[in-house]
């Protein structure tokens, strides 16, 4: 591997707590990117705050759209060889996930990622409701996270504030969907776009 | 290759001439499905009579998402080793193509396809706008079609009703975008669910 390449900065990846594609990419970005001696910055984002500015919508709601993107959503789960179980209640709002991640990412990257995975896994393999706050303590809790502080801070409106402004600096970078992947000021959306990451991140671009 | 696979019908190709990615699957189609022992039944369709339904929108009408998507498919040619250059005009109406092919295809799916793939090549390589008659007409008769023919034909009112039908089908069978994709009754939207497509005729599904 180039001095060059060892030297690149890190992979900016978007996620929505309540998006499958997310899920997907979560669980293979920071393999594919270590592949290229390049690490990754997790941003938590809300999708529902970007569709008031793109008109759009979220998946189920769109008819014909709706009912082939739950079919692909299954499929592209077996594609990607990851478990998958449709959630009940979808979408939902990721807001104490978010927050949480966030504050988890402050003081460690690597629990705030075992905290992301464990979220996403509870939401779309166990069918697990991540938006009610108690279940969002007891995950954070479950990678070794202070329940009182982290209920504490989730609570205050300084956590709020600190992700509206996350997800109004993603969107000052373009980013409108979940997954988003920014590599060296390029933009990938999708977790279909990972083939074209991996090749952007071996060839340099392309 | 198995007997059962053989056996299998042909792939249904649904595409608009005025999709980039719908360009990109039409170059890559026949040849994947070739490898896999099927043959693809191509049809015309008209994205616009699909937004009245599911309330979309064209990609470049869209806040952040449409700045990405040009950028996205200039990037994806490049993927795909194929040429392009986003056309001057964009989107544009598509029907008199869509008529041409239609027309074509009852008399030869080969010489609809030549059509299909040189009216996609002079849209998006060579910046033609094929939403003018004559240009369609001249496209045809560039693979041998009479042109004095279709245009009597393009001025009939059967054709028009006759596309229109054929729109109609392909949304009762779930087809919203372009290019979409049924092998076997499963249905992929996307330039990039080829991979998928592809490992779903070489496993019979996944």
């Amino acid at each position: 591997m180039s001095e060059a390449r060892q030297a690149a900065g890190p992979i900016d990846f978007y996620f929505d707590f309540s998006s499958p594609y997310g899920y997907f990419a979560a669980e293979k970005i920071d393999a594919l990117a270590a592949r290229y001696g390049r690490s990754v910055l997790w941003h938590p984002f809300l999708l529902g705050v970007t569709f008031k500015v793109t008109g759009l919508a979220p998946l189920p709601s769109i008819p014909l759209k709706g009912a082939y993107s739950m079919h692909d959503i299954e499929r592209s789960a077996r594609y990607f060889g990851l478990p998958f179980r449709q959630p009940s209640a979808f979408p939902i709002p990721t807001q104490h996930a978010a927050r949480a991640f966030l504050w988890l990412n402050d003081r460690s990257p690597a629990r705030a990622r075992e905290f992301g995975l464990a979220a996403y896994r509870a939401y779309f393999v166990d069918d697990v409701n991540i938006s009610d706050l108690a279940t969002v303590l007891r995950i954070a809790a479950g990678v070794g996270a202070d329940q009182d502080e982290l209920s504490a801070v989730l609570a205050g409106t300084e956590i709020k504030t600190r992700l509206a402004a996350e997800v109004e600096l993603g969107m000052s970078r373009g980013v409108f969907g979940s997954p988003f992947l920014i590599v060296d000021g390029e933009s990938f959306w999708g977790a279909d776009r990972l083939p074209q990451v991996e090749r952007w991140l071996a060839e340099g671009g392309f």
